[in-house]
């Protein structure tokens, strides 16, 4: 069913939300449009942000940040979007309802169509990506809250956020709080990744106020019903922990099912051993136990579950280099193998499949970890933490990773996991994850540049071409971080003047290179024109009088 | 005459300046130190920074910090480090005094051993280097100050700062203050780009005050000189600035000799035209006469002149890309062309020269830059502002071009220039030049530890060590900013024995996968020695015993 072409525009204004019109400064504004798409006998209304500029241009732009919750406060959540969608379909006990499932029996599902749209695809491409597990879209049919989204090498590079409270701090708010400010600068998942108190609460809240895909990773709720004792971990706690995480609507899961006990040993030698919280967890339990992870040897169970409700595979890369000295390694390598063996096991019982990678991993050894996962893991989509590629700034590692993340991308990797300044220190605070929002959406977006994404290079050039004509209102709402663009601007030249002014506090009017590239733009224009009254006198020469005689000129 | 070995070590503590001993705090504290070197008669002082450990070791760092001022206050300068060596050379009307005409004479200056000290090479292959022109050495003959350092593709990668006051803002004791800032963090050189008011006694103030070599724009001042106006600019006030500039000291100059009369046509139809200073005041002369670039006419002149001080050119890419749409276009690679042209006229006179890059280049396009500049400017060294990644992220563009910068460093770019987060919006402040000076030492690094240099991983090695092992206070000492990391610990953990804990405030006791780790080592260790012992027995059923037979296990 294809989508139909744009054909109206709803305009929600709500500027007290993060999903409503930036306030009009210097006549810039943007707002959250909608484009209505029929699929499926449903009307989609697809969203994007709009940014309005002063030369009577606009710009669209995709936009995670969600419709505004209902009632303002969000305590009632978001509107249950995908209700009728779901409704539709054949939900009971064994019933396969993935969305692999639905692609693979040709079928463009509403959420397929909705994801297209954003993407400026076609609803048949993005079909065959899921069928074929090149991509996956996460949604939970108990998530309707859920905008649908993609995660494939062939779509938009897509960041995820980490929230997540932990046993030293944090609380149910401040986690909403957080998700609403990881969406409001750009992510596209968010994995809640909290061990400490109210884990099932906090999970809830999150999930009934988030319009992107939420992932966890189920063995840290496990580990806390046997009391944190990893030996008395097992299938079946962990199958009810799933069940309980998959009722209320998770998307994806990372699970640690490639920690075999034959790669442990591989981890002997390295510099930092096993870095992965999850993948400690399954090393010592295999120990504790001298078996095989249950995991890997329950897998098929897990699957059968996640079938049900539509929860996307993470495989996590529990034996993930933590240092540049351990990347690229045997034990990395030998999980890997067996992440693509159990790519096939869920695709099997149509169950969609991500890989997560690495890590620390220098510049040169980057490129190796995509062709390889792309090779062993049957090109399911690759999720990457950075990589770091330099272990030497602890406070900075948002940039360490975020190279790394630009590198990877460009290469191949489909979604990027951030990485905040607080990484190796500590919890990070507001301004921390939006550090890591903004270097991820930075690197994903060089990615996209990079890989010649259809739609990317218009944002660059509709704010470098602000930047030339000195609109600096539009050069603010066109970028990443409207406020602090436009704050460190003031910084030096606070006028409102300033900001039509054509030159800026970095080199004065004099310097300004933009301002005498103006003036030999009307040179070069005044001299074209005069060529032309040359041209018109040769004419007239070659018509035979012999009046004028101009010298060659260098402009065109 | 080949530099000796290690011999003996010159402690200095001056606790209250940059270059002096870091208060111990729980162990961990780093200090200057020299290793004595003999060359050319001189004993050289060469300068690292020794990390001590709290587990015993010690890790050097290169190290740009510089002495202590004389007299504390900076006042009096710093001491005259190179005043011997400089005066035993022939110096006077004609004569050739630069790095490259001794090193193809075949001899090691004392600033040839000193470099090559600080980079753990030997004389001689830095010799080579210089000689044909793969590597630059700045260090005019009247900046004694300096500590010699080298600028190629096969040491260490480096980065140079930009400070300088404007028509709008800052002060000469700011300027110089600036100037330590950006050497306490790490920088390599440092450019002068000042156009406001006391332009003399500023760059006066930051040479007496230098350890690093100093870059100007002299095209800056020589406009001063004509009191604004581009059309009165010609060659003899040039070359009256060049001397003013060099007699003061500097030691490299940017000169916008490649911006030919005939390429300005070529920046017609770019989005964002001509955006470098020197390159838009030159083609706007250019227009204004209908002459050739009064640079590229002259350059011989130009060239006599920095022979006589060893200045080194920094040949100006005043038509690189201002924005992604024109990136590797006809206009820049037209200059390219003539910087490589002016290279070899310079290296007749024994100049050393670097080639200045772009600027703003997508990913995809980044390798191309180095490796046309490669072979169009026979190898000099390539010495590139970023570049930018993307033109979406103003207020971040000290990340948007780390990304570019440890790509194009790794592919063989000997320095990078800085860019902070106020690109494009204003003035750097104290806070934006850390920022910038610490986001490119991470690209440096990077660029170092992806083309495999060898003393590059020790320092990510020794961190990850500590990491793994909880040395907390030996992580902050050997990071890029010690007291960023210690305070973004300290914000969740504040407790001195939080310093010593084996987890911190990410995961708690419960999650912390490095302690889990140490579970797993002891639990494999033990087996092992098990394993052991169960093999002695082995032997003694083997020797005709059955009394145990023990099960395979997987570790080794």
């Amino acid at each position: 069913m294809p989508a139909s072409k744009v054909n109206n525009q709803l305009q929600e204004k709500h500027p007290q939300t993060p999903s409503g019109t930036r306030p009009i400064r210097g006549g810039a504004a943007s707002e959250r449009v909608h484009t209505k798409v029929i699929a499926g006998g449903h009307v989609l209304e697809v969203p994007c942000r709009r940014v309005h500029l002063t030369n009577g241009e606009s710009c669209d732009l995709y936009d995670t940040a969600g419709p505004a919750p209902q009632g303002g406060t969000g305590a009632a959540g978001l509107p249950k979007l995908r209700a009728a969608w779901v409704q539709d379909r054949a939900v009971g006990p064994g019933a396969k309802v993935t969305q692999m499932h639905f692609a693979r029996a040709g079928i463009v599902t509403p959420e397929m169509a909705f994801a297209a749209a954003r993407e400026g695809m076609s609803p048949q491409f993005v079909r065959e990506q899921i069928a074929c597990g090149r991509a996956i879209l996460p949604a939970n049919v108990r998530h309707p809250e859920l905008e649908p989204m993609l995660i494939g090498r062939d779509f938009l590079v897509k960041i995820n956020a980490n929230i997540g409270n932990s046993a030293v701090v944090s609380s149910i708010d401040e986690e909403v709080e957080k998700l609403r400010w990881s969406l409001r600068w750009g992510a596209d998942t968010v994995m809640d990744l909290s061990t400490g108190r109210d884990i099932h609460q906090t999970r809830e809240a999150i999930l009934r106020n988030s319009p992107v895909p939420i992932g966890t990773v189920p063995i840290y709720q496990a580990l806390e019903k046997v009391k944190g004792k990893i030996e008395d971990l097992d299938i079946d706690v962990f199958l009810e922990t799933l069940e309980e995480q998959a009722l209320q609507g998770v998307d994806y899961f990372t699970i640690h099912a490639g920690v075999r006990l034959a790669h442990i040993p591989l981890t002997a030698k390295r510099l930092t051993g096993i870095v992965s919280r999850g993948g400690s967890i399954m090393a010592k339990w295999c120990l504790s136990h001298h078996r095989e992870n249950f995991l890997y040897t329950h897998f098929e169970r897990i699957c059968e579950l996640m079938a049900r409700y539509d929860v996307s595979f993470s495989l996590g890369d529990g034996l993930r280099p933590g240092s540049i000295a351990d990347a690229n390694d045997a034990a990395q390598f030998a999980e890997l193998d067996t992440l693509g063996e159990l790519t096939q096991v869920a695709w099997k019982h149509d169950v969609q499949v991500m890989i997560e990678g690495p890590g620390h991993v220098p510049l040169h050894q980057v490129r190796e970890n995509v062709e390889r996962q792309m090779r062993v893991c049957h090109e399911a989509p690759f999720y990457t933490l950075g990589p770091l590629t330099t272990d030497i700034a602890p406070g900075y590692d948002h940039i360490t990773s975020a190279i790394g993340a630009a590198l990877i991308g460009w290469h191949g990797t489909a979604m990027l996991c951030y990485v905040t300044p607080k990484e190796h220190l500590g919890l990070p605070n507001r301004e921390d994850v939006k550090a890591g929002v903004i270097a991820y959406k930075i690197a994903a977006h060089a990615a996209d540049l990079a890989k010649g994404h259809a739609r990317a290079r218009q944002r660059d050039d509709h704010l470098s071409k602000a930047r030339f004509e000195f609109r600096w209102e539009d050069q603010f709402e066109l970028s990443l971080d409207p406020e602090t663009a436009r704050s460190m601007h003031d910084q030096t030249l606070p006028a409102e003047g300033a900001k039509t002014a054509h030159f800026c506090s970095m080199c004065g009017p004099q310097f300004c290179s933009m301002r005498i590239t103006e003036d030999v733009r009307e040179m070069a224009a005044k001299e074209a024109r005069e060529q032309g009254l040359r041209d018109k006198a040769r004419e007239f020469v070659a018509g035979g009088a012999e009046i004028y005689s101009a010298p060659a000129l260098p402009l065109a």
